[in-house]
């Protein structure tokens, strides 16, 4: 089900115990030379799209959120972005209609790193009030971490930015919105001391604005990571669809 | 130019002076028994994609924000919604990296009632901090109140709700996503005192979520509509890039 | 009534289903050359106090709020505000005891233009927490537009900023306040593309502060001025008092 | 010099370092049975306008704030009130635009008691802003405590709520607004343990809302008290005045 | 009783009525040369202690909370604070889930100067939430001005900053971190013009960051005035405890 | 160097860019049935001051702020909490201070995993203000978890709550606080959905408040765990230390 194209009686009818509301969160920030900005929001909205096509009467999909926490893209430009206080204001109230309306079970589906930490933060604000219902939220890359890296040729095989991964979907989805030619790698092993947290921006961080091997993306590869990705998320809304409600 | 669309370097080499940035933003909620919720982010998509296309290298257009001020409609459900202090701050923040990376002339091109006061406040906020860019905004069928009156067979001639204005274009635009089947009038003459502003939820305003005759909707009157809108929006995205800069 | 000089049990046995809880706003604020900062207030209080006297047992009328949304007038001096935040929430809160205190029709008479959107997203809050009540508002020149018009005589005849209407009034009211030796017009064509919300402060958009033609301005148009928009403000008010309680 | 009746380029005209920016700021709340909610803002604005007068070169009045911080007050109803933190902000952007105008000496002149402690607060915050300028704040009758002791004739000689004092200057600024036949004495000893702040709302500290004696007041008392408190007042004034400037 | 030290149920036990919950409050700020930055958490600490020890059954006591509102410190470096309304909030949030549990007698134990506005603002905040708790607080050398000041031999008696009381104290509680050869008067007759309350950071209002004559310290003194001070802030506990119940 | 017990002169000579500020951040918090609610602050304090005690000239090390983010635990009482966003502002406001004073190498070291969110987000944020900083966070047990888990002698090896691990070290550093007789497993299993972050508070996710296996501690493991955690956490330090600054 797709919440968007419904009319409100037929989203109001929806049998909310049996349903899982699923909001995807992306971006819309620099992403390299080579990729446009859009970029997170036209993956995760790809994988969502999957997932509903596989759980056409069990998921109900929000609009995919484009605007996200993205100030440390800030330094190369061509991003826009909510601060973190807004951004975590945002996630809340985007989750608060509906789980008035009774929705209980919702899965935030994430497209964009720096959104982990207030999808976190939100879902926590959300508990406080919404106690009879289940609230989870994951990054599509951390659903599917495994079949991901088995694919990668690349040094990197987890999730960076405009890499390998993130560079092979859009050429597999969007084509015509990859500059091929201003591929570069962005091996950025950057200042991060090993196990800490360490924020810092991408202008500091990285050379170009990426983190990862781009020059090892193919859309065949693109097409087979969203093939694995897709049933890793479909089996994630399973899982929080078959947990008991109280 | 689509800045969704467009890599952070294209976009850092656009000539600030002489480009029109251009934010739609609508809404998310509930359109009576016979529209989608999205409707209103449809709408402004399409005379947005309009204004682009006629205007391809002056414009530069951001993605439609879905995601509105709709706290009125909620009585119906199927409505997802910012509080007005939040869709306040979010249109803040969504207009100031650009201005700090120097757009200097902005439109905020809305599709939604409800988003008229804050989209004001937003900008009027923004005036305070950017005092040298040109900080515009309007709703699409302000812009072309006449042309669109002219169209209209019903009783309303002006926007109001599910209308036959909305419901006209849908058909043009989206037909799929029409319940014909489920279109009533919503005459909903309401308590509104005339001459002042009352604030009063769509719920005790009418009679099941519209305001208007959609009856009188087709789709050969929306896309005659949508013909007239996206000439006058052009129109006035042309006065804001006639203005002379500081 | 005047709430201000009652006591608090007499403001306690008022019958709030059959009055209206009449709530002035202003500014204090740059009023070009010839007129005082406080203008706004004496006129909106002098309409309230028409209001009242008209309606004595069916109005209770708060004191004048003085400090207003006026930082576009910042950049002449001489000037009193608060952000748009903040003055939105003390809206908010100005009325929310009355309302739990169980008035139920609300009039906040607005005095000055940068108060609208404010005003409006103020009662659209309100809204969302009494939805029992009768939340209103109005400028009181968008009560009386065609009677003021038809009284102009310069080349302005909507309400404008230290203009021939608000001089007219102060000559009446006050006429000691007035500069009359300072009086100049201030055409101020302005930079606003035609049909657009543009967000400009008064600096950029006026020679000296003024919006209008004081030079015609009279005190006898001031009190013919005065006495066609009581009448129109008392006829907004007893509509809003006809009005079914739910 | 009134800041309210002056325009914007006699304002910008006064000597800063020369001139005191006085602020009073009172609040409309239920004074008992006998005396009307605007007490305190009619008491304030006496003494400020002696203040003034006495000074009228060196003084610059600003109009009073009759909203005040009295959400203690709210059980007797006839109250209306903003929150603490709202209050606070309140008074810090009251201030800021004539401190970004330059002016050094400010004196926040207050005339109810729930104020003192936001008072405080507001201008600390403000000291971090502009540590240029002299930011002072007292309540009226802590400037002439022992003056007005010396005048009281019942048990409680120092400022209560509704009390000998208050309802003396009252019957003799505004007899006309004093219920002389409910007067009631309040000796509300209260729960307060000695020595301790203790935050307890009127409703359970009081038995009808005052705090003190008004039983023994009188419209001559209230003349003398007036005639006591703006000299002190003006000595006060006098002293921020004589501080050198950075 | 220690509520640091006690389990959760041991804490669900514990007889509300009956008991007082003392939330001691400090701060980590510059005290002049010779004093650390810890002094106010050291001091309040230690008065709290000799509560809980005289009142073993009957008190609640929490952990210091050290992080105070110190900005006016900030000259001097060696300054850890909150900003006020931030500081006011963590009072705010630090006592409300004791008084949901069901605590109905606080004592708000304040170890700092700074911390008496912001004290007073989260108490009378949470009375509004919590009308059947008993809120209190006070500064623990408000509860023993006169034993303090009898103890003193400097021309100065009552608590200034990095003083002859707090020096004496810290000479006996902590002598190790007292710099005894750092020590110098700074008698700071500052800018504050009698009677009112004058906002002024300690960069501008001292000489070296400490307001007094400590050298007048001695340990011997400081154990004095402790010994004098419990039994002083024991008596204000048992006055809470005595008030009746709603 | 211990920040507490340092004078402000002593402060402002440290050597900003050699140095790290090393700021303990926990929570005081139902810790189920058998350990004091201040555990975390104890474990994390204790492995600060082997920190400090390992680098005494190189950190700087700020007191235990034991005030946390525990929202998630009020269903078992005994615990006191901020709210995710006063808690993310507290620690902005925390460390602002000291950046602006010029300390350039920060790490929060957390002992709470409710705080690891916020943490995140906090010095995010601070790095959109200070991009010269070092800004890095990280619980203690994340740099040593290999160690940790070689240690443990049940079935969880990993940090759970109350478990094997922070009761050893109790059973080591307190042992006089652990209440040996009411240590009880809580495998609590729970219904986080494998892979997914799930919001649940405690109340419904642990029997009693645990999470892993406290009858397997001991305080001889508890000290070798100290041991171990101790020099991986001045590892991690020394390699901020190691990281060139700008």
């Amino acid at each position: 089900m797709r919440f968007a194209e419904m009319t409100a009686p037929e989203i109001q009818a929806i049998d909310r115990d049996r349903t899982l509301l699923v909001a995807p969160i992306a971006a819309c920030e620099q992403h390299s030379q080579h990729l446009p900005v859009i970029t997170d929001t036209v993956l995760v909205g790809a994988v969502a799209d999957g997932l509903e096509a596989a759980r056409p009467d069990r998921v109900v999909l929000l609009p995919v959120q484009w605007f996200g926490a993205s100030e440390h893209h800030l330094p190369f430009g061509g991003t826009l972005t909510a601060t973190l206080p807004t951004y975590e204001q945002m996630l809340v109230e985007l989750l608060t209609p509906p789980l008035r309306d009774g929705f209980r079970r919702v899965l935030l589906l994430n497209g964009h790193g720096g959104n982990i930490d207030p999808l976190h933060v939100a879902l926590r604000r959300l508990d406080a009030a919404f106690p009879e219902a289940l609230l989870t939220g994951a990054a599509y890359w951390e659903l599917a971490a495994e079949a991901i890296a088995a694919l990668c040729d690349g040094p990197r095989t987890s999730m960076g930015h405009a890499c390998e991964i993130e560079t092979s979907m859009m050429m597999h989805l969007r084509p015509e919105l990859v500059r091929a030619d201003r591929i570069q790698d962005d091996p950025s092993p950057g200042v991060a001391p090993d196990g800490l947290f360490h924020a810092v921006d991408f202008g500091r961080r990285t050379e170009r604005g990426a983190v990862g091997y781009p020059s090892f993306a193919s859309a065949e590869k693109g097409r087979k990571m969203l093939e694995a990705i897709v049933p890793a998320v479909v089996a994630a809304a399973d899982r929080v669809l078959a947990l008991p409600l109280d």
